[in-house]
C-alpha cells in the first residue's frame, strides 16, 4: 500500500506507509478485541509499529479515532434513512428496503458497526452516537407503525419493541456473519427478510 | 442487607455489609459499563466502597469474578438445554420450547447475559465460555433441521445461519428491553415468538 508524507496539509495527516484510513482500521480493530477504554493510544501505536508521538501525525487524539469510526457506520446508515423516507412506495416496500440496506451496510462495515454497537454511553461523545442509533429505531418503529396502519403487516405487535427485535436480529451479524462461510451476503439478506415478513413457518 | 463472617470458611468469603452475590453484581455491573478489562480490582473496590485488599476475602481473583458471573448465565441456559432434549414433543414444539425459554432466562440473567454476549475470548476462561456458548448455537442449528425434516418449518432457510438469526433477535433483548417499559416480560415473550414463527406479514 502506498501513501504520501504530508505534513504541510493538517487535514489529511500521515506517514510513510500508513494513511488515515489504515490507522483506522488497524484503531477499530483494536477497539473490538480490548474495548475502547481499554485501548491507550501507546498500545496502538505499537500495534502500528510507530511510537507514540508518531501517532498524533495520523489523529489528534484517540476521540478523534473513536469520532472517525463511529462516522463510518453511523453517516451511511443515516444517507440510507433518508432515502427510506424519499422512497416512493408503500410504508411495507419501505420498511424492506430499510432492513436489506440495513444489512448490506451492515457487511459491507462491520468493524465500524460492531464498535457503535457496544458502546456504552461513559463520554459526550459516546452519548451523542447512541442518540443517533436512538433516532434511527425511532424511524424503524415509526415505519413499522405507518406499515400497520395501512395493513400491510400485522397489527398485534408493539411498533417500538417489533422495531429493535428487527433490528436485532439484523444487527447480529456483524458478531457472526462471515464472507466465507456457508452462505454468500445475497443470500443472507434474503433469508433474514423472509424470516422477518413470513417467518418460520412453512406458506400454506 | 445482612451478611456473616466467614474467615473460617473459605468457600464461603464474605466481609460485613456484603456476601459474595452482591460483590458479584456489583462486579457485573462494573464489568458492563466499563468492559472486563478496563476494570481492575482497584476500580472494583472503590465501586465496593472496601480496601483493595479486602475484596480478595471475598474472590480471589478478577478471573474468578467472572468465571462466576459467566456461569450464571451459562448453567441456566445449558440446564434449559438439557430439558428440551429429553422433552417428548415435536421438534417444532422442542424449538419454542427451547426460544421461550432463552428469552426467560435472557430478561432473568439480564446482565450475566449480557456481560457473556460481549466477551471477546482473549483469555482461557473466555474462550471455553465462547465454546460454551457455540454449542448452544449447535443444539438449535440441529433442532431447525430436525424441524425442517418434519416439514413444520420452512426448508428453504439453512440451519446454521438460521439458528444464528433466530438468537440475535432474542439476544438482543438484554440491550434494549426494560421491565418497566411498554409493554410486559410475558407479551414480549409471545411478540418474539410470533414475529419467528409468523413473521410481519398478516395472517391469511
Amino acid at each position: 500500500m502506498e501513501s504520501t508524507h504530508t505534513v504541510t496539509q493538517p487535514a489529511k495527516r500521515g506517514r510513510p506507509g500508513y494513511d488515515q484510513e489504515t490507522v483506522l482500521q488497524i484503531a477499530v480493530e483494536a477497539f473490538n478485541e480490548h474495548g475502547y477504554d481499554a485501548t491507550s493510544m501507546g498500545k496502538l501505536a505499537d500495534r502500528l509499529g510507530i511510537s507514540k508521538s508518531a501517532i498524533y501525525h495520523h489523529v489528534p487524539s484517540k476521540e478523534d479515532l473513536l469520532r472517525l469510526a463511529l462516522d463510518e457506520a453511523l453517516i451511511p446508515l443515516e444517507s440510507m434513512i433518508d432515502e427510506v423516507n424519499k422512497h416512493e412506495g408503500s410504508a411495507e416496500e419501505r420498511l424492506e428496503f430499510f432492513l436489506r440496506s440495513t444489512v448490506r451496510i451492515l457487511i459491507a462495515k462491520r468493524a465500524y458497526v460492531t464498535l457503535l454497537l457496544r458502546l456504552r454511553g461513559n463520554t459526550e461523545l459516546e452519548r451523542t452516537a447512541l442518540q443517533r442509533r436512538r433516532e434511527m429505531d425511532r424511524q424503524l418503529s415509526e415505519l413499522v407503525l405507518l406499515a400497520q396502519q395501512d395493513g400491510q403487516i400485522r397489527q398485534d405487535l408493539e411498533p417500538r419493541s417489533t422495531a429493535r427485535l428487527l433490528f436485532g436480529m439484523i444487527n447480529s451479524v456483524v458478531d457472526w456473519y462471515r464472507l466465507d462461510g456457508p452462505i454468500d451476503a445475497v443470500t443472507l439478506e434474503n433469508h433474514a427478510i423472509t424470516l422477518l415478513f413470513d417467518g418460520l413457518h412453512p406458506k400454506h
